[in-house]
């Protein structure tokens, strides 16, 4: 495999995001291979016509059939609202297209198994969206974890806040209707603490949850561009059917401790999606707004100058980071996906499963499903169950 | 009442802070009523003699029931283990005195609900040791909810984080034993966490718990003082029988979400004793490591300039600031224990139940149960029900 | 002017950063005028044609006059080694062709000059690199300043910390030559801070300096890319003709009062730029490393709640900010150069100069040689004298 | 020298500060010797034996040649106005006594210089208030320096931000009169950074700075304490005659690069007393608003964790922590006095100079004049000329 010709459904918030890497790679990562930005995707004509100029997509098409029937496409990308991800992903699968599908995977954890599994069974490489794996601050957290230097996990804290929706008339657009983001605050934020609890600590064994809708109405929106809507105070009124937080506790496989929080109810917070895990040589601290930063602790330095390192990851020692800018010169959020695409293609190139895939998709779904059956249930929940 | 007339029981760490905020108070609070040093207790003659010369007490006693029945004694300080509290507590009571108790009330909640009933029954003043109030930045923070300036109350998340028995051969101290110390974590740091979100937030209507002990056995301590302990690897070992960390998700009376964690083994962090509330117009966020300082942010600042302030509560805005140095000078975990003597003779002086009293510790203290019980029983438990 | 044709001369660190930005441009500010990467040029052929391939232009030549002489070319970008812009700079304009040049302009103030009125001369466009004020936190800064929000400015403090040539056997490259630099730290670093001085304060009226060469002499570099470089510990060795450090102090037209420092002896710091300033009404305080935010302080806040806020310049609020990522998502170091070459598509299309410009460069060059003699003659410098 | 028997001049900020370390020094350093708070002295009768009761001293007198004509006073601690330190403190030592004397040590050089002849002479103890070298997180810095930890030292750089009297109709307090205060940031501020700078790096070579008064008159204060003073604005005006703002250059015998700057106008900072060193191996930073925090850096960490350690100087590895409370647990402001005392009797036992004393009130005193020559004469000055 020497290109991958890419066609790519949605063009919006994540649609920008992956335009933007696969456009870049090439750049600032020479040896990768070289992504071809075939055909884009998107049901109003005039609008992805405009938008593929934009964002340097060679083609369009208003049919998402279309697209995965085409010969000159290798991988479908799927950034579409999650209520079609299934869809979509089973037909790729059977057309034997590779897929890249942003989170979360689908609706519902059978939903998931099932792309999974026709994924697994068409034999096409599949990976899935869970970009913050790839700031150069949490491959350090997780190489420092898997090298042994933190020890013994203790503790796993970390949430995902955000003030986005706090105003009551902000309007009610898809990601606050069940039926099309399938939870709120909990399949949004939580989903990519969880992604992050498994990568860096392991295998959640069991959840209890607690969640809330704060404001339970808001006016229907009239227009909505990425995370920013417009409505109108005398615009009808819909019921939001998602949670606006979510919290649980979660046991570790390895005995850790969980504690987990989404919401979009922090004042003040505009994307805190941050972490901390304790174990027994040693801490690191992780904040997204700060993502260029990873706090460290080490029980082993010496007594009288113990403390938080506030770690800059833009050294060469870094992962990534020789790749841009000299120590000191800072990436931002649309690095990670950079790094995802480059660990997508160097997958394909070298024959091998991307990480991390739809398996990690269903494992994320699979505790997602856990925490909002041990909520409507109250009572601890084992994924095993699930 | 003119004076206070003080006879303490227990010397460590606790009455060394007492010592200091009774020595201390007539300096800068030249307005408040002076508290008289009058005898110390401890059951060893000859130490509690030099820890009365070095603190100030002008007696000694080595029966607590000697003390009690003084007749030059208004007050009864009891920092002694939490085992002997409630029998201290209820003689003090029935003697006519005035009690002032380290926290936890008692081991127990049917323990310290007996302790509030006999401060009542003997219309005796009562007062609790949760000193974290009496930092000026968790004041402010009070003033900013109190007064409504964060709107009503989504969040409050609190840990509190230690690493002082993280080294497995840290030995055994009575504060690792459930029959001296009631529990770990959970009532020396949680207990702590709890009160503040009482007197933040308000009533807990439910929570559910998770806890564990990461370390099972200990060798036997040879000698401790305060937080700190010799022993010998060789020194036979004995079982760790509280717990090393607590996590417990609570609901508000007021429909606020908690989160709370308390734990021994968390590396790097001394005393990290934190907490954030976010409300519909703003949030604040303590730590105690830094505790001159609340971050506050308000939903209604100018949009181009959001952001959370750092507030140095050394103003003369900020309760307490203007008794000790000019803005910028920082005060130190001590003072909050002046404060919280100020508080106790002014209660006195006004005639009026000082707060926090023995109803905010049995209401701690049937949240900490609450919690024990809800993890023995893998199940959401109301406060009402205990 | 419906688009803007572009030559650029140089490849290295700044070539990259320029050619993303051109590449970057019309996907994320798709009003812009749109660069067409022409041609690029650069000595070797094999390496200036490897380099166009990977950094997206269509042609190359290896010598500059051949680039300046084509008639598909309106720009020519010049990031050579700072001893050269001036020629190219020079048979640019004659050739009348815009010019964008790195800073810093020249190598001497009265070099700086003839560029400068070989460009007014010319009646062609002309702009200089200095990146930093394209920052979303520095442009809040400036409107802060320029509304009259922090009222009349008292201090302007800055400082441009580095550590990246603290090993002594870190090897002598170009950079530490003064024949091909111009100067060190002063240049390199300081020129930055002298920059943004005027930018956010005004002009300069005097100014005295120190400054000092630490490591006297280095082995030769072998081979050098960007900031790093190659060495032996056998390498014949050279002198270091720069300064490793160069501090001032300045006092500006308006009455404040200034003080800058850049080094690249400062252990632990990557690449701290970093800049405060004190008004009558308030504060900001910046620093590079966390590029997205701005410390912002108001004397009028409330009494009880004055702090410095932590504003993360990523709101709609804010310059910029709206083209890329939702709140809370934050950019890089090299968003300032795709804002650079906004401001410089902007500019062209609207027949004005684009900002800051060659007058900008021959200001911080006064600056810069004003510090060096009143280093070298250790005496207050007035800026109206160079 | 069995006891230490004191009589003290002035009552207000620092007399307050002192009185609590003389008063709290023997519960936390039972070891050490415990003073005698003998007489307090002041010129109103009324107000002087107020104080002396509220700040625990036994006996007063209003005049202080009577204080030091007392046979039962060992020493003397000057902490009336500047311009009175010198006729007491000669005195003093002409009586015998022991002398605590304030900083700065007089308003001019020579008066200093004369204050140490006159000590030396009459073989009586000196010591300066230079308290902030008595910071646990100082004391670190101070032997990451001296035990070579950081290497050898290229930069120091210092400021003293304050923002007291920004506001222009701030009353024309004692501290702005030039023939009482000595100077104005320069003395009561820069003295601090000065003292720090040779505690932590060693003698300055030669200086050159630069000062402004913003506010050049003021209405006339009509009372004072501390720093805070009541005014009106119909009160009659008089000229300020001191610096609000002093900044220097300087260099070390030692060949590293001095920046300080000392000023009352910066608004936000209340008392950011803050310094950094950057040595060959490594780099520390300080600022007194987290006075128990030292951020430290060292070269030689591995290379994917290098960053700046958030150090809390409360651990038992701290000098004085282990007197006071746990770790993590914080102190204050008034503490740095008790450590000044500890020092100052500790001296007195052993028979040894107190450190800081006179030398260094006069080493740091003709620094604060070269500076102020400096900016006379527009020139560099050096030290060896003063």
């Amino acid at each position: 495999m020497k290109q991958l010709r890419v066609g790519m459904i949605g063009y919006k918030f994540m649609g920008k995001a992956h335009s933007n890497a696969y456009r870049t790679l090439p750049m600032f990562f020479p040896e990768a291979m070289k992504p071809e930005m075939t055909a884009l995707c998107g049901r109003n004509k005039e609008a992805v016509t405009e938008a593929a100029a934009q964002l340097g997509w060679s083609d369009v098409v208003t049919d998402w059939k279309d697209l995965i029937a085409r010969d000159d496409i290798d991988l479908i990308d799927i950034n579409a609202p999650s209520d079609v991800h299934k869809e979509i992903a089973l037909a790729a699968a059977k057309a034997g297209k590779h897929i890249f599908c942003e989170k979360p995977l689908a609706l519902t954890l059978s939903d998931a198994r099932e792309m999974l599994q026709a994924a697994e069974e068409a034999k096409v490489a599949h990976m899935i969206g869970f970009n913050y794996r790839f700031s150069p601050a949490v491959k350090l957290a997780k190489k420092l974890v898997e090298s042994g230097r933190l020890g013994k996990i203790y503790h796993f804290r970390a949430w995902f806040l955000q003030d986005w929706v706090m105003d009551p008339e902000f309007p009610l657009v898809w990601r606050l209707q069940k039926e099309i983001a399938g939870s709120g605050s909990h399949g949004d934020l939580g989903a990519h603490l969880i992604d992050l609890a498994h990568y860096l600590v392991g295998d959640i064994h069991e959840v209890i949850g607690m969640s809330e809708t704060f404001i339970k109405e808001r006016p229907i929106a009239e227009e909505m561009t990425g995370l920013s809507a417009k409505g109108s105070k005398d615009a009808p009124r819909g019921p939001v059917t998602v949670d606006d937080a979510t919290l649980f506790l979660a046991r570790f496989a390895n005995g850790a401790l969980g504690s987990f929080e989404a919401t979009r109810f922090a004042a003040g917070h505009r994307s805190t999606n941050s972490f901390e895990i304790n174990g027994s040589l040693g801490s690191v601290k992780f904040d997204f707004e700060r993502m260029n930063e990873l706090e460290v602790y080490f029980n082993s330095d010496e007594e009288d100058v113990q403390g938080f390192r506030r770690v800059l990851a833009t050294d060469p020692a870094h992962e990534y980071a020789e790749a841009w800018w000299p120590p000191g010169h800072t990436i931002g959020f649309e690095h990670t996906f950079i790094h995802e695409i480059l660990e997508l293609t160097n997958a394909l190139r070298e024959e091998r499963l991307p990480q991390p895939n739809f398996r990690d998709g269903v494992k994320c779904q699979a505790v997602l499903e856990a925490v909002e059956r041990s909520i409507d249930e109250r009572r601890w929940v084992e994924i095993s169950e699930m």
